[in-house]
Order: structure tokens, then sequence, then C-alpha cells
């Protein structure tokens, strides 16, 4: 089988090479419409998801298993290759263990109509189940996030008063590719909470002030979990407008979880609730 | 009130400033038997444990709160000071937000009788519950395995053939100091095997091959549930030593959960078993 004609790069003045490290920052993000997507498994999710990519940057050398070649083989019939060697490939790499696979990929966004249609159509006549992260500020949690709702069946994320755009690269990597495969909108607070009305969908605040644990609260209902950001925790608007109040036990010298942990941890009660009890 | 005497560094060239950025090296860590401790929560936690703390760096100019001075007159006590401008401080800070205090402690390991202590006292009469972390990369996901660890009550944590030492930076930021309120220690598999055996502790392992889901097993009994690395998941001979395997329902395009959350879904179901059921 003939390999896709890739254009070979060699030098770092390349502007296309340029444009990879600028697409770090959220600025050239939003003024481009493009972002990163890095490897393999990300890679190819993201074109099962038929997200559009725009280019792919690979080095052969630093190929780390067996199926980059028809991954190539796939993706060139509409996207643009260029071959790196791996030393150059590295430059541009943000991994610990490049697996020589870069993509660059159009930013594409639901209207607040499609993300309902999504949410509906996922739920299968199920009652919604929505995660809300508010004002998240890490990239690697706000990455898990979305790999702990792509596991758990969660129907739609609403990303709102974001600190960290989805698209930044280390929510990428760190969902792990699951940012395709989980219906999302980024919003306002006020989008959000207005959303959710519109639907009637309760809302779900974890606080520790509440009085009832979150293994015993009935999650069956359609509901939206909400998570705040790591420092401050859930806005006191957002908690003003919650129906459902929920604490997590905690036995520790600590009185909080990792925002991710909690979420996964709020995610599989509502699973357990709805598919084991 | 006195504030306790601190000299003023105010060189890149200080050697003890030079040591600051060597001790982010395990092979520093091992040779001084020194590790890092940065951030007010983390150094107050240290504090109350009862780590020994052999040098404290600040600079007043990064405070975010009003206690660090309270803090500083506790630890000046018994703990050399050094005071830093703050340009100069950041240089050393290994967070986003510094808040201008830096330690440097003494590592401190228990034996394994110790440990076994320091489980039993925990434990209280309760079947013991104990966290097997094996090989895990990522410090950020050990350190949150910690924070997880201490908010379940988890009485100790075994982290065996270790890829990250749990002295590294990140792991004791990510656990925001609860490494010095959960019982730990670090040894082979081997030796991690036979101490389990030693004390009729079941093995549980969590894999996509188990029959049964982790929320329709008895976690009543004595056990250790053992979370592998986050790229090969656990070892074989460990696999095949674990007397419980479950896994957890995954409805997703992905085929696994980051492993600090899935560590945190395991937890908090053996605290749901043990105190709400």
């Amino acid at each position: 089988m003939n390999q896709p004609f890739a254009l070979e790069i060699t030098s770092t003045q390349n502007e296309k090479l340029k444009h990879l490290l600028k697409l770090r920052e959220r600025k050239t993000r939003e003024q481009s419409g493009e972002f990163l997507i890095e490897g393999y498994r990300e890679i190819l999710k993201a074109y099962e998801a038929k997200v559009p990519l725009k280019s792919l940057f690979f080095s052969q050398e630093r190929f780390l298993g067996a199926n980059e070649h028809a991954l190539i083989d796939k993706i060139g019939k509409s996207t643009r290759l260029y071959s790196l060697k791996g030393d150059l490939f590295d430059k541009y790499s943000y991994r610990h263990r490049p697996d020589g696979l870069l993509a660059v990929a159009s930013i594409a966004r639901q209207s607040e109509e499609e993300f309902a249609k999504a949410i509906f159509k996922k739920a299968l006549g199920q009652a919604p189940f929505i995660l809300l992260a508010e004002s998240i500020e890490k990239p690697g949690n706000l990455g898990s996030i979305f790999r702990s709702c792509d596991a758990a069946g969660v129907h739609g994320v609403i990303v709102c008063d974001k600190q960290t755009d989805v698209f930044n690269p280390n929510v990428v990597r760190a969902s792990i590719g699951t940012l395709f495969s989980v219906p999302f909108i980024e919003c306002s607070l006020e989008a959000a909470l207005s959303f959710l009305s519109k639907h009637h969908i309760k809302l779900v605040a974890a606080t520790p002030h509440a009085k009832e644990f979150f293994t015993e609260v009935n999650f069956k209902e359609g509901i939206a979990i909400a998570m705040g950001s790591e420092q401050l925790g859930l806005s006191a608007n957002l908690m003003d407008k919650a129906t459902i109040k929920v604490k997590i036990p905690m036995y520790g010298a600590a009185d909080s979880l990792n925002v991710a942990a909690a979420t996964t941890l709020m995610l599989y009660e509502v699973v357990r609730q709805r598919h084991f009890v």
C-alpha cells in the first residue's frame, strides 16, 4: 500500500511549526479557531468523532505502536501530512513520552440547541445526567473530569465561567480524547442555569455544609452535578440556585478531595443508583 | 511579639538556595535525606504531624493569608529561618501561585513494624483498610491518591515498586500535606504481599476482566485495594495474588479512568459499605 504524500519539514523556522507552539496559548486558539491534539489514542478518537483535522505532523522514529501507519493512511485522505525527524518533533510535543503524532484540528462548537439535542439523544429516554464544571483552573483536572464523565455515561458537560478552556492541550491530553465523545458547551453561569431550568434539570451541589451524604439522596431524576474551582469551590450564586445539596464524608486531616476525584465519586453514585439499585 | 531571627539571603549564589533546586531531584533527596515542603497548608500539616523541619525560607511579600507570621513564630523555635525578597523566592517556588513559604524537612521512614502498629492504632479494632499503590508514575496522581486515602480514612498506604518517590515535591503538593497524616511505607511488591499475608489482609484488584462490579463485593473484611500504573495497570504478579477481583462499570469511549479517580471510587465504596449500609 502506498503511504499518502507527506511533506518533510526540517527547520524550526518553518511557519507551520511556529504555529504549533503558538497554539499552546489560548489567545492563538481563539484567534485561529484551531487546537492541538497529540498522541495516537487522542487523534484516533478525534478522527472517529469526525473532529475536522487540518494537518498532521508525524515522526516515524517516535512511533510507539504498530498502528500509526494505518491511522496516517486514513487521516491522510483529507488532511495535510508533514513528516519530521524525531529530534525536531520532540520540540513540538508536550508529552513526557512523545509517540510521534501531533494534529491541528478545527474548533467546532455546538449551539445550545445542538447540545440539548445531543443530550436527549444520548439519554435515550432516561432522566438527563449532566455535569456542570464551574471555573475549573487546572487543565489536568478538567481533562480528568471529562474522562470520568465519559466513563460514567454523562449525557453532557457544561463548562461555565471557564478559567481554562477545553481546547487547552493539557485538557485534551488528560481527557485521553474523551473530550470528543462527550457533548459539551462552554457558557456563562447565567446561561447554564437558564438552560437547566428550561429543561427541568435539578442542580446538585456538593458542599461540606450539607446535611445529607451523597449516597443518601435520590439521583434518579434529571440532575446536573455541579463542581467548582480548586481554590474556591462553587460560587455563592450557584450554591444559592442548587435545589439538592449533599456532602462527601471526610475522615482525615484535609477538608476536601481533589476536584476530579470528587467529581468521579458523585458521578458514580448516580451510576450506582441508576444501574445497580 | 518579637519575630524570631531570620537571616536574609539576597543572592542566587547562596549554597542553601542552590540546594533547594537540587532537592527537586530524587538523587539529591536520597543522598541528603531531605525533601521540600512548599505552602502554608502543607507546612502547617507537616509541623502538626511532627515532621522534622530543618529550615524555612520565606518571603513576606508573597504571603497570601494572615496566619503566616504565626506559623513562622511556631516553627522558628526549632528551625532556621531565611528571609528572601519576592523575586528571589519565586525562583525556588514550584507552584503557580507562590505563597512565600518553602521548607526543607528530614525524610523520616517508618519500619515495617512501626507501620503495622500505626495501621492497627488507626483501625481502632476495625478490619484493616489499606491502599496498595503499585508503580504509579505521575507525582500528581500519587499525591491525589494520598489525599483521597486521608479523606476516606484509609489506615495505611503501601507504595510498592515505586516509579515516583513519595517525597517528590509534586507528590507533597498534590497531597496538600495529607502525606503527613496517613501512615505509609515504600517497599518492593514482594515485601508488600508478604506483609498483607502475614496480617491476613485480602488483596483486592480492579480489572476490566473481573466478573463482579466493585459495588457488589463485600469490603467489610480486612482488605488492601491495589491500584497500578497509569500505562500498564497492575502487574501480572500482583493480579495473580489478588483474591478479590472487581470491575468499575464503563459506559463511554475510553476503557479506563484516571488512576487517582478510580482509587477514590474504590476507597469510597469501602466507606459506603462500612459506614452507610
